[in-house]
């Protein structure tokens, strides 16, 4: 008998059928001889109802009382969840995430866990319940006040979860079949992967996919959890998400493990900084000031006969305004020409932990590129991957491009882009 | 710099615009120079539609799931009402009910408060903020499971607060100016009471009188608690509920509080019982086991010719198919020849606790009861009230009948009710 942690979104949860729905599939596992614990998020709409009253009653809503507000949204979807279980003739019990001992820092809102304490729920089931847990929330233990964990809190609920039970996998459940080659409504001769890495995923996840959150694969990663991200919608395999040398063949793996793309990005340009030491260092310190999460950097080679040079980056658009806010105040330390905004950019990412030992990929890349019509602006690589920014209006015609020279559509061989790396 | 004790129930934050203005109101309270403690309920509708949710998930929800889906309603009034407040620029902080220190018995659904440990709240209070706890709720402390507490809980956690802080005085906003020698809907000249004393509180709520339940007046009465009722429309003083030697000066005190009348009873009698020992004891026992509480028993003379006697009693009538049910289960242990149901009774009640002290009070009511041309089929009285049960359509006349024999009415002098009884 294996431990399953299944996770449940809201769009999987969004009314009583749905929620019956999924007590259902809980149940079939729980029947086919699992033990199994469940993380779920708040019924489709209800975050957003709740986020208009707060917004009706305050005009600066604190960051405590929103967490203690929006937490009422995974009491309601896991209590209903469990009774539509028990309606079935299965034992289930509902727990919060203070319940569940899931310890987090104090950052309300955007709360880091840092350790999870499972008592309550390895009890459970170790007397045959089925444990649904409220995702997306914790408990700082010196406040004792209930916190929420921020994007993508459910998925790492579930990982942390699983980690802390020695769970066997930790089953995703989403509205795809799974992880991509590439954005379907893009590519769609996009395949579906059946495996990839932690790296690879981490990657593909900071680099634009949006099936999982960076934080979640990280956990999964640092803990050795098996992730199966697999559609709510059907019963076919989904993507593994493991560790490179889980099977202990690392032949099988693939070269190439798929193509991100991320519109949600802008670029700063700095002109005119003077090249001397701390230049740098000012520009970054007064973004990071405005609380802004940086990605690429490039910086010109100066020109010579005025010393000075330009400074690009690239943020999530999101946080644009109030870094360029932030730098234009801080004109005279930073000591600059001007600064120039664009948020018309598109950045598409290559990923593949096969990379590392395979040459020519970078040039098969950028050749992809230049026979597209595409233009790069900006270049950072890692060990695993390649990413170009690009006007955002070439970026589909550059996934599109990129896919196909790297033989990732799915009438094409696997054999091609999977095993046969000489690794 | 007093202590106060605001409960405020579900109609009083029943959207936004009715939260902002309780906070408004909070926030007076607290610059007029007092420590502020506030128990919430959920929004007006919230209970309704999670109950409605519960009720599409299962057929039979568990009550242990049910108070964890019921408690999200005070997470999110609370969590609003405490933005609302600090939108106003004054500080304040919510708390569930277990945070709280409110600890329970394991009964979900009908938790009844075992203690109250205030630490978080007096620390809240002792840093200058309001706080802002949600009513209805506690926690169990042997599962640590969230508990409710069934009708008129939040009442009841505003009294316990009260009860644990040492508050000066516990206010209950409700939507009616105060207590009433009458139900105005019934006598339009009722007079609102300006004092009361837990005894004749707690009979008037058993009575029928629907502006607190008896838990909470008894939960007062047993830490010596002032009540405040009053609007929270109005600024204009309330009803205070206290006991009755506060003030030193019993001389103040009327004969009469008022007059209580009751339609939720149903009378279920008994016919043909065997009049010896033991007989009465088998029949509520049976009564006992289908979970039903007794209000007044009347048992008959028995016939010397048959050794028989009928048995009536009084139960709340939501009970009584159940209760019915059981007896006729029973029949053979109980041995009797049929059991009649009648749920078109009303019940009449006196309260005041001047009664003591003043012969003739029986008397009077009676006189007034035949004047009006009303029909006594059961008695039971106490040291502080008299009750009689009658058809429910003459309970108006009878309830008219005897507020103006005891000259209640607004337009009569208050002096021949109040004080001057001589004790």
């Amino acid at each position: 008998m294996s431990l399953v942690v299944q996770k449940y979104g809201g769009s999987s949860v969004s009314d009583a059928s749905a929620i019956k729905r999924v007590a259902q599939r809980i149940v079939e596992t729980k029947r086919a001889g699992h033990s199994v614990v469940v993380a779920v998020s708040a019924m489709g709409d209800t975050t957003d109802e709740l986020l208009e009253l707060a917004n009706a009653v305050s005009s600066d809503p604190p960051p405590r009382e929103m967490d203690m507000l929006l937490t009422a949204g995974e009491r309601i979807s896991t209590a209903l969840l469990t009774m539509a279980i028990r309606d079935l003739g299965v034992s289930a019990q509902s727990f919060t995430g203070p319940q569940a001992g899931v310890i987090t820092t104090e950052h309300h809102g955007r709360a880091r866990i840092i350790d999870v304490t499972p008592g309550r729920i390895q009890k459970a089931i170790d007397e045959d319940h089925i444990a649904i847990v409220a995702g997306f929330q914790g408990i700082h233990e010196d406040t004792q006040d209930v916190t929420t964990l921020g994007r993508g809190g459910t998925d790492t609920t579930a990982v942390a979860l699983a980690a802390a039970l020695g769970a066997d996998v930790c089953e995703i459940y989403t509205d795809v079949d799974g992880v991509f080659t590439a954005d379907p409504r893009i590519v769609p001769t996009a395949r579906k992967l059946s495996r990839v890495t932690y790296e690879e995923m981490l990657d593909l996840a900071a680099s634009g996919a949006k099936v999982l959150v960076p934080r979640c694969v990280e956990y999964a990663r640092r803990y050795n959890v098996p992730i199966h991200v697999r559609s709510s919608f059907s019963a076919i395999e989904g993507t593994w998400v493991v560790s490179e040398t889980k099977d202990g063949d690392p032949m099988e793996d693939p070269i190439i493990a798929g193509v991100a793309h991320d519109r949600s990005e802008a670029k700063i340009t700095v002109i005119g900084v003077p090249d001397v030491p701390g230049s740098a260092a000012r520009l970054f310190e007064t973004v990071a000031k405005a609380d802004c999460n940086i990605d690429m950097i490039v910086q010109n080679v100066s020109a010579v006969e005025t010393g000075l040079t330009d400074i690009s980056f690239t943020l999530p658009a999101a946080d644009g305004t109030r870094a360029l806010a932030q730098i234009e105040a801080d004109k005279a330390e930073i000591g600059y020409d001007e600064v120039a905004y664009d948020d018309t950019i598109g950045k598409i990412s290559l990923v593949g932990a096969g990379m590392r030992n395979n040459s020519g990929i970078s040039a098969k890349f950028f050749a992809a590129l230049r026979d597209a019509g595409v233009n790069i602006e900006m270049i950072s690589t890692s060990d695993i991957r390649i990413s170009v920014v690009t006007r955002s209006e070439k970026l589909d015609d550059a996934v599109r491009a990129v896919h196909s020279a790297f033989e990732l559509d799915s009438s094409e061989g696997e054999a091609v882009v999977y095993g046969g790396t000489g690794r």
